[in-house]
């Protein structure tokens, strides 16, 4: 078993801090620097859209998305639960889960994707064929981080984490994209969130986070 | 506890197909003819984006998100499985289900929503602010529905259902974007892709299609 990777970018991450979290340890074998998180020919042929994170079973199955392959540990290992114990809690955990990566998670896509150099012809995530970037849909993202921002800000005042009481991994996206928009596309959250400003430094004091910097 | 619903949308149809798949029956309430989706001023202070679907349950809880939704039902009623029985299939079901919709579920956003009169300033789901519509990303969409389409024939050359030997919500997701760009858009399964269309034809033939058209 092992997990293709791209260190540098925020969705990965996203697993990493998922396994840190549940203390355990899968190989990764990093993919991201050969062409923009494009995978090795190895598991190109299987994972139709070459997209770093993808989880690589021993029997030769290979799962991407990384909230599937996420949902893969969290059945084996439920302790700590990081997608829910209960009915209500787990759909109020998918909620705040989607909406991050709806929200700050396709921001940096929207916003880095369709300017940066580096991902001319590359619009998308994956490599199946070229996508032509679209400078149209930057100021779209800066409204997906506005919305969630102001949302998620009103949410933490009333809970401690996104989803309620219990850390979860909602938390884990949205600390991701949070934390790729503040130190590399020098994104802060704004100073006037002041209850997702509390979050945000709350969880980047958690073990995971260094762990899977 | 009730959903709010938009009838003409594909995105709650899901919720609606995958209720019927269950057997369950639960109340729905159109919003969506308000204003393109709109929901009305009694949920929208609960749900920041105001968007259909939302399920309101008996204590007040407010879940948006469809996949949010059904996770909630899939917990309660577990039987027949819809989101996998054991850490590997539903592994592989949460990917071909997020396939689906950031396939062909975003393109029919990307296509719709960016250039339709009825969405000017509409450009993404939801209320909270006007987002312009951005013609640029039409042909986006339309890239989106041509690698899932092509990837999906693949798999589906493999096994019966989208992921695997059994109907799931991946097929609800795929099938409800599919349907309406065939009705809709006029953008029907391309003859190529014989696997997928054998594939729609046979899950256009569920019970729950027509209950939840």
């Amino acid at each position: 078993m092992k997990t293709y990777d791209w260190r540098l970018a925020p969705n990965p991450r996203r697993v990493r801090m998922f396994l840190a979290e549940k203390g355990l340890d899968v190989p990764l074998e990093e993919v991201g620097t050969e062409a923009c998180g494009s995978s090795p020919s190895s598991s190109r042929a299987s994972t139709p859209y070459a997209t770093a994170p993808t989880l690589e079973l021993d029997d030769g199955t290979c799962i991407s998305e990384a909230m599937a392959i996420c949902r893969y540990f969290e059945d084996l290992h439920p302790e700590p639960r990081l997608m829910g114990r209960y009915a209500k809690d787990k759909a109020v955990v998918e909620m705040w889960e989607r909406r991050a990566y709806e929200g700050p998670m396709f921001a940096i896509t929207e916003m880095l994707r369709n300017t940066h150099a580096a991902f001319v012809q590359r619009g998308l995530p994956g490599i199946a064929e070229p996508i032509e970037q679209v400078a149209g849909v930057v100021e779209r993202g800066r409204g997906r981080l506005r919305r969630f921002s102001a949302s998620s800000d009103k949410q933490l005042g009333k809970s401690r984490f996104m989803a309620g009481d219990a850390f979860s991994v909602a938390d884990i996206t949205a600390f991701c994209a949070l934390d790729f928009l503040a130190r590399l596309l020098e994104t802060p959250v704004a100073p006037e969130h002041v209850h997702l400003r509390r979050w945000f430094g709350e969880v980047a004091k958690r073990p995971s986070v260094p762990a899977s910097a």
